[in-house]
């Protein structure tokens, strides 16, 4: 399999760190939004300019977008399945469906494969969700998210105008598990399990105000949230907040019984010291995917949903059933 | 979805109440080896002979199949797939390839679906497993079983020429999680993490210290772990040794970035009042996919691994985005 790397982030190194040790995979490619010849890959991999991308139409069987939800993905998504299948990270949740029309269209049209919101949340949590409802469709499930930066927060934080710089900091409540653990009595929302905390850099001529106003009120990522906002020179900021690291949990509680007298737990937790080299090989595993079902003549957006999990692995059938089952 | 429960023990009860439940399910018929007359479901259910189970052949869309791994599945599902499309929980991991084997020969004769191996383990956390391979291929995998009582084991147990009845807890080694954070130098096995403990009641004329070198030797049971055998009187195993609690972990480890410098870590967790009630709601979920799969013309059997996710709801494909993506 031939992957490229479609804009060059954090999240970019970290596919780029998963391509290079995986075993069957080939990466043909890395595209900078930037002057490439100022882009150095840890790894020395070439990087490319985004305008040349067309030039590699047959090179790559897979392109990884790794730009942000906000801006980024809504036009890079759609734009690039004119001419490649593609994998993207979009974790908008509330116009996560848009999105995915808008790239069923265009990929049904062009006969590419588009495996879109892979990642960890959406992507890994989702599908702890979607599997505890399949087997109780009564049962409770509940995300926890964090102590860690969210990127698709911090990101929506940077594109507002007047911030240079931000940092998102997503972070249970300290009294959710146990709100989780009584819930008999309230329904609760993730506003009520979380509180959000950003770190600011502003532009010198800005209204620091107005900026976080705009925060507080953002649709699908701010509003009704605790949110915290702090302000701070970009220096403190490079230097305070380069953490990486996130972590979070599906928690799902499924009563049963003739009397329902039995109490059924299931718990995803994960723990990454890297967000992004996670969400990478997680993107890596779903274009496997993807470049699978393009070769089968499926066209189409998909999620995670859609995908088998054997669709995931460089392995055969008989081997992952040997190994794992 | 019409399904049919053939044998009814405590994991076809556990199928029954997921069915029950459902919203998209009628429960067509439980079948019994026993005489039907004298057997009584807690909700009601009509109960019917496992010899009147082809009158069922176009009353029945999926047949779940609750027998024992180690006498009954090898030979109920070929047989059963001759005539339904079928769900089973066979466990026994080395046997399971020759059981898949055996069981796709008869489904694509017959154009039947067979889902195999469903159930919590193997099932729910051989997807855990395959998910964190997939992903990074170089990290590693541990499943912890227990405390709790192994249906399969017990049953494997009972089958022993003197045995009158069984039960077999599967217990993690106190010092499991220490080996697991400290795996560099090791490479550890199920039997370094876990002991088995068996309770047997045996018949009075048996030679018990046959049947406990039986118990120690059985290969892909009990045979190189620590095991411990207790012979107890009849009664007081059905006193003191009732429980159908189990719990487990499938925890993975992962390092990344270019000097493997950041650790991340996986970890499934199920904690589970009723065994069989869960392992039920699993196999009718993957009924559900039987179906689904049938449904489309296809034929042959299929583990955990080949199904996508969304063929395991209710609830259709924008639905689904919605609620869990």
């Amino acid at each position: 399999m031939r992957v490229g790397i479609y804009t060059y982030g954090n999240l970019g190194r970290g596919v780029e760190y998963a391509a290079l040790k995986s075993s069957d995979t080939e990466l043909a490619a890395i595209f900078t939004r930037r002057c490439p010849e100022a882009v150095v890959s840890p790894y020395g991999t070439e990087v490319y300019s985004t305008d040349s991308v067309l030039d590699f139409k047959d090179k790559i069987d897979v392109m990884i977008v790794c730009g942000g939800s906000s801006e980024d993905l809504p036009k890079m998504s759609p734009q690039l399945l004119n001419d490649f299948n593609i994998v993207d990270s979009f974790d908008t949740h509330i116009k996560a469906e848009a999105h995915f029309n808008d790239c069923d269209r265009v990929a049904r049209e062009s006969g590419h494969v588009a495996v879109l919101s892979a990642g960890w949340d959406p992507g890994i949590f989702s599908l702890a969700r979607l599997y505890s409802n399949s087997f109780f469709e009564k049962g409770r499930v509940y995300t926890l998210w964090g102590p860690g930066i969210s990127q698709g927060h911090s990101d929506a934080v940077r594109r507002i105008k007047g911030v240079k710089d931000a940092r998102q900091y997503t972070i249970p409540r300290k009294d959710a598990r146990a709100l989780i653990k009584d819930d008999k009595f309230k329904r609760l929302a993730a506003c009520d399990l979380h509180k959000r905390v950003c770190y600011v850099s502003a532009e010198s001529a800005s209204d620091k105000k107005k900026i976080e106003k705009e925060i507080r009120s953002m649709p699908g990522y701010f509003k009704n949230y605790e949110t915290e906002v702090s302000f701070t020179e970009h220096e403190e900021l490079l230097k305070y907040h380069t953490k990486i690291s996130h972590a979070g949990s599906v928690i799902s509680k499924f009563q049963s019984g003739k009397d329902d007298e039995n109490m059924n737990c299931a718990e995803l937790t994960l723990k990454l010291d890297s967000n992004p080299e996670f969400t990478g090989a997680v993107l890596l595993a779903y274009a496997r995917a993807a470049f699978k079902i393009s070769k089968r003549g499926h066209s189409g957006a998909k999620t995670v949903f859609d995908i088998a999990p054997n669709d995931l692995s460089p392995l055969c059938d008989s081997e992952i059933r040997r190994r794992f089952l």
